[in-house]
């Protein structure tokens, strides 16, 4: 007999719920139905409120909406959703205000940060810690019903170890060299063919860009480190022993489990601490199944309430 | 018989010219005759280009149309200002295009850098060198025809020993302290109270801040540092140190003058290099005399070219 297929009117009729993982760089979503099917997912483009309120609110709309078309749903399905939204950036009660007095399109919407729909992503709904370090960096425990959250505090005055602040101290060191003010650097080279700009020609290709601009040039760091570039290795050293810290401090709070996340968790393992590495766990799933999780939790606390 | 009255119909006909000096925080203005009498001076908002060239001339604008008046003179007269302007930014060629195009309503307009500006100024037309620490850092020599700029890299990857630099790093070390992942700090309780915000707080009061506000918590820096607060004084150390190395690079240039220029000139040399100290010389101009300089000097060169 088998699974029936998607478009099955029964199956159809099951509550659907839609998971959204918003970051620097992308927004994903995920269309989950009630019995833990996978119906289909999309990718849209930057979710952080700190940089863009609209953009965000675009971008989780065109993750929507590819989900929807891969679920084979229509587009008016999206009233059907019960959506759990993890975002960056809604720690701080004002952008949490804006985003969830949004006149959203779906039956039903639960707002919470990345960090949590992440945590609940890696430990299957459990209690636990993760790091995240991508285009942002940050820890963050959910004990016993208590969050603990570790720097998350944006670009360009937080996320040390992120791609971001990788990129942004490296366009320094990069400048510092091109003026002899600093030490020779194998970055001027790669983020100068990278940028297709020299020296202080650098500065008319990063005048007001973005955090997801300058974490594009994390890879250049973290190659150049390999390369044994001094520079580099001060930078790279830097970022891992600050995730390092916030490792040790999040294992205070006496969680289960602790996860490494985000695009950079790969390259920064072999600079972290070892007695850290080696209390990492894989992560389970992906934030957006920890937004359907916090969704269906929601829902459901409030459906008994 | 003494000076004729500024609206002496003679004097009114002579040649007029306007010196601007744009920065980060505030454009100031100051309408100057032919025969050199001072007749008007303005001030204008910010006119930093790469944090908005709109703004920029809409400060220029303001600040020229406050000289005007302050001058006795109609606002119709502007088309009869030869114009030396000196703005942040504009060493970026991208930048000096976009100015340099703007349909102005003066008789004449002649661009260059804030930089330019400031050193004809604090040097009287001569030869010579200054480092500017104000909202930005940057240094500067202009001798025998050649320029030699050093920093001038903007907000948020230069300008170290700036006041935005300052800002920014005790913003970071705030945010550090208040994780516990970084050594407590009088500038938590400054700046908190500056920003009626504490701890991660002060994130929700900095995002998406320009380099002008970051500027206005230099004060606290230096202050903090004065009360020998650990963190504060490695910020005004390392500002400082690297002043004083702009201004070694700076002496090979061989500049006849050095001045050291901008807000946090005073509050900065304390923590300088003594040997680097003692060769400063005090500036004799401000920049909008050095802008009128170099208006003087373009337009005479065109008129007997």
């Amino acid at each position: 007999m088998g699974n029936p297929p998607i478009n099955d009117n029964t199956q159809v009729q099951e509550q659907l719920y839609l998971g959204i993982d918003g970051g620097g760089t992308k927004c994903r979503a995920r269309i989950i139905s009630a019995s833990g099917r996978m119906l289909g997912t999309g990718v849209g483009g930057p979710a952080n409120p700190l940089h863009g309120v609209q953009q965000t609110l675009i971008s989780i709309q065109t993750a929507t909406e590819e989900a929807l078309t891969d679920a084979g749903l229509p587009a008016t399905a999206c009233n059907r959703l019960i959506a759990g939204v993890g975002l960056a950036g809604v720690n701080l009660p004002s952008l949490f205000d804006v985003i969830n007095q949004w006149k959203h399109p779906f039956q039903q919407m639960y707002l919470t940060t990345d960090l949590h729909i992440a945590c609940l992503g890696a430990h299957n709904s459990a209690d636990g810690a993760v790091i995240v370090a991508g285009t942002g960096s940050c820890g963050y425990s959910y004990v016993n019903g208590k969050s603990t959250i570790l720097g998350a505090h944006g670009f360009p005055f937080g996320d040390i170890g992120s791609g971001a602040w990788m990129g942004l101290e490296a366009v320094k060191a990069v400048l510092l060299a091109s003026d002899d003010l600093g030490p020779q650097t194998l970055l001027s080279e790669l983020i100068g063919e990278h940028l297709h700009a020299k020296g202080v020609m650098i500065v008319d290709k990063m005048a007001g860009a973005k955090s997801s601009d300058y974490a594009r040039l994390a890879i250049f760091v973290l190659d150049a480190a390999d390369r044994n570039d001094a520079v580099a290795l001060a930078i790279v050293k830097q970022g891992a022993a600050y995730l390092s810290a916030v490792a040790e401090r999040l294992w205070e709070t006496k969680p289960v489990r602790m996860s490494l996340l985000g695009g950079l968790a790969q390259r920064l393992i072999p600079w972290m601490l070892p007695a850290v590495v080696e209390r990492l766990s894989a992560p389970l799933n992906q934030p957006e199944f920890g937004a359907v999780y916090f969704a269906q939790k929601m829902n459901g606390a409030l459906q008994t309430a």
